[in-house]
């Protein structure tokens, strides 16, 4: 992991920290299941886009860290709710017992539901980002539709739909570029929308999102059937036993490895033309398919 | 009902019908359930506070159009999730099987969700705001503060908490300012943020939502205990049956009538100074306290 990275990592847990601490008033049982779920871990990949697009654009980390804390939040809720019992019903999440099993079914609903509204207080409440209120307001809505019926909620709800089903490629590649990759896209482009930058810088970085979430994806697929249990955190193969399809159960393990390897470089070769430097974007595109978690 | 309110009321269900239905990309059982949920009927008490609040600051109804569908949509993620089998468990709201039971629970959640963002697009998106983008996000912080741990979801994990258990006066009040009067209070005050008034009318606004909130929850428990499931379109007695504590378990049918008669005077006592007129805020106060759903 680059020097840059680590830095990025490790002030970022310490912003999210305090944003999660902030409110006293709201009910004990509730604020620890939020911080429980949102200070578990997890490679921080959604904010580690926002502060690497930053960096190519020439745009600070710390302007960058409502924006980082929000997508991330986003993220955190959207992993306790899909954990649900009338979703995925697991019980494993980042090596941990998921929000539902180490509270209860009501406070994890309530959990994610207020991460969310969390959200978008941070977004609103930037003071760094304020000195532009129209583009915040843009990426309010970027990330509101990112993360609502056409997006995330969406592609959740086509993925459930999906359990069963003989879908095509296509579709699958449909579902996902709207359950992850939707967020993650808009991860990508966020410094675009807060600097102003030139349209084709912002197209650059969307498509890099677009082809970064997608190659994440299949790699996630490809681990639930590769790795163990003590690699992802998850519980292993369990993508199979619920008969869900996956780009391995569509394409085999070694297209599906080739699929992620030729996403990566296109998402590589949208490099190009940023004003500062783009090797931590390089890095995080070539992390995705990497990883062994 | 004064006739402003019912032409209100008609333009309000057209607007939140366009915002619901706008998007193509959303899967259809997702968007049906969505619509199924916020076009049930229901008083459209917080949008008509929006409406209200307005006309007595002097701000045009159109100009509100997309805080009023912001509120109502929150309100709507809201009951659904609190229906939920791990929440309330309930079958029947506003005389319709409950969103989970007309669709089933993973979609209900999603559809809450999903709901939640819409709104916040929506808050973001509004074109006759966004001539004061610093008001609007203003506003969308002090909505997602009302809505969050410390407002809303936080007083819905308060009210499960409550369940069985021997809590006071003072702390159901503080219970039932966060589930319904955060929401309440802020689409009281909504224009007077947008329309950056005066700090003495944005306290009034404020205490007068206060009031007309905790009145219409008191008003609810008495509903609960003497009204028929025909009349409230929700099951009868469903508080007793749970063991919940309410305003009657605690003071009494007579204290508590007397209790939200005193707040609704509190609340048109707030009515003075305002450059618009009033009537209609004062309308929606005694309505709170007297409707029979």
């Amino acid at each position: 992991m680059p020097d840059q990275v680590t830095a990025w990592l490790r002030d970022f847990e310490t912003t999210l920290h305090q944003r999660l601490v902030s409110s006293d008033a709201a009910p004990r049982e509730l604020a620890a299941a939020m911080r429980y779920s949102a200070e578990a871990g997890g490679k921080r990949m959604r904010p580690l886009l926002v502060f690497a697009a930053g960096e190519a654009l020439g745009v600070p980390p710390d302007s960058l860290d409502g924006v980082a804390c929000a997508v991330e939040i986003i993220h955190t809720y959207s992993l306790i709710h899909d954990d649900l019992p009338a979703m995925d019903d697991d019980d494993l999440r980042r090596g941990q017992p998921t929000c539902h099993r180490a509270f209860d079914e009501a406070t994890a609903i309530l959990a994610g539901d207020a991460l969310q509204a969390l959200a978008f207080e941070v977004l609103a409440d930037d003071p760094l980002l304020a000195k532009h209120p129209r583009r915040q307001l843009r990426l309010i809505r970027a990330i509101a539709s990112a993360c609502g019926a056409a997006g995330m909620a969406g592609g959740q709800a086509l993925d459930l739909a999906s359990l069963n089903q003989a879908i095509d490629h296509p579709q699958l590649e449909r579902m996902h570029r709207m359950k992850t990759g939707a967020l993650i896209r808009v991860s990508a482009t966020a410094p675009a929308i807060l600097s102003d930058a030139d349209s084709a810088l912002f197209e650059r970085l969307d498509r890099y999102g677009d082809r970064v979430g997608l190659a994440f994806q299949i790699h996630d697929d490809i681990l639930d059937v590769s790795g163990s249990s003590l690699q992802t955190g998850k519980p292993a193969q369990a993508d199979a036993a619920r008969n869900k399809p996956t780009f391995p159960s569509l394409l085999g393990m070694d297209e599906s490895r080739r699929a992620a390897a030729r996403l990566c470089d296109e998402a590589k070769a949208e490099l190009h033309g940023f004003p500062g430097d783009t090797s931590a974007l390089a890095w995080l595109a070539a992390y995705a398919i990497q990883r062994s978690n």
